[in-house]
């Protein structure tokens, strides 16, 4: 089997897995739609590249699997929530997602928003189950900590709050690497982290992880721009353009296409480079994800 | 000292407590004006029952202060982010809260809805900070538990969900309390709950406490729709008249007034009871917040 197709092979199991779990944790029984939303919202869609990544951590780790999936989940919820958030027109006005109406195109603002909020609290219960001997108090705790911290003020909401004020607005290179860091960043990092902290790891494989997750998370916000202005809407699965639409500070916009692609392929070699530091013996498919975050078109 | 103004005296002493725990957490430098929204939506403002409930049961049961106050302070920004929220143009629209504009008035919002998802968050990193001794991991883990379920589809955002479907419709005795019982029930009984967790109690004395919760929480909605009614917006800080004007159930319109207040102050014995059964020493706050809760006249 080739090095491509044994990846595939290994990651269509994992979201298989993924789905099942979402599938049972995401109520379908919620009061009053609520749950027909929520599901609609986080089940069958996306690239779950946040799960991928904690269940890779976890594997290079040894973690337990049933933990690693919890969190997996759970940082997935975070993200689709954001998007739901995200969509609604008071903040990007989106009508299409994973090419499907969004959220409030669906079910309504209210309930998007609702939906959201919903989610997020879902992630916690997620993390937190009641009797589960592979989740013992301390690691529920301390995915707890992670997650909130990056879903957060410091993390993806910060880094919203300053997309939402650079509209129209000249960004730099740092304020836009700033926000990225923040925005995507923070929650793709922490799908390393959680997926790893599910085992039993020192302070230098989690300082390489780290390392890890960061350049990867600059890569795949970096490769997001190059694709806003290369690829069309019905590849992306979203409006495509709608950056350039809206006046925002982009990485092609600030550095050019060409010099945009080549620092992608920097920060991979980076995280590449912090696997081969880390130490640890089987990182192939968190290398695999780093290398699939450059390469991919949609 | 009257017993009056004992406990006003203690609840004096708590809120001032709190006050300065949610102005040292809620961040004021959070990026692009997040932490300012943030903190508007939380400090400074409300009858602040949730924490002063948390701090209660912490006391009767002998719980370490510190913890009880992070607990206090999380289920507080969970309910002033679900104000943010339920105030914006999709749901409520409410221009008036606690006397002041409402967030989305004052910032916006997209940046309303962002304040509200980072309070969200942020409640969660409350309960679970990196070094802490009066926090050991399981207490973190077990808060979490408890709030996340309270705050999520099954509690709070459930609730919302029903109330959302039923504006206009006929709505039966037994719906409108199941909504009640979600939508502000929900984080009451956790205030309870949690406060209780952070010391050492067995199980009778958590179900009383849940009991003691569930009516309090039952009582407070009753009287909520009594107020509504019979006050004025200068007296309760926030538009009044606008469940009638939205043509929603209330217990005012299924009972009569007179049925409803009978009905609150029934309610408030209950919870007296469940104290009594609870075998705990000192419970004279959480008694005393049961009689507020229904003598209250905003």
């Amino acid at each position: 089997m080739s090095d491509r197709s044994e990846f595939d092979a290994w990651a269509r199991e994992q979201l298989a897995a993924v789905e099942d779990c979402l599938s049972r944790w995401v109520p379908a029984d919620a009061p009053a739609g609520l749950g027909e939303a929520m599901r609609y919202g986080v089940l069958d869609g996306g690239k779950r590249l946040r799960p991928l990544l904690a269940l890779a951590a976890a594997h290079a780790v040894g973690a337990s699997r049933v933990a690693a999936l919890r969190a997996a989940c759970a940082v997935e919820l975070i993200h689709a929530y954001s998007l739901v958030h995200d969509d609604m027109p008071c903040m990007d006005n989106d009508v299409l997602r994973r090419g499907k109406p969004t959220v409030h195109v669906q079910f309504g603002e209210a309930q998007a928003m609702l939906a959201g909020d919903a989610m997020q609290a879902l992630a916690f219960e997620v993390l937190t189950p009641e009797s589960d001997a592979s989740m013992p108090l301390a690691l529920q705790a301390r995915l707890c900590a992670l997650l909130a911290r990056a879903a957060g003020y410091s993390g993806m909401a910060g880094g919203q709050a300053i997309d939402l004020a650079s509209v129209g607005c000249p960004l730099d290179e740092q304020t836009l690497r700033d926000m990225h860091h923040r925005k995507t960043g923070a929650l793709l990092r922490v799908s390393v982290l959680m997926g790893a902290a599910c085992g039993d790891i020192d302070e230098r494989v989690r300082d390489a992880l780290a390392v890890y997750g960061d350049a990867l998370g600059l890569a795949f916000q970096v490769v997001d721009d190059v694709l806003d202005v290369t690829q069309d809407s019905g590849v992306l699965g979203k409006t495509a353009g709608k950056d350039v639409d809206a006046n925002k500070p982009t990485y092609v916009s600030l550095m050019g296409l060409d010099a945009a692609m080549r620092h992608a392929r920097e920060l991979r070699d980076r995280a590449h480079a912090a696997l081969a530091q880390s130490g640890l013996a089987d990182t192939v498919w968190l290398g695999r994800l780093a290398d699939k975050v450059v390469e991919r078109d949609s």
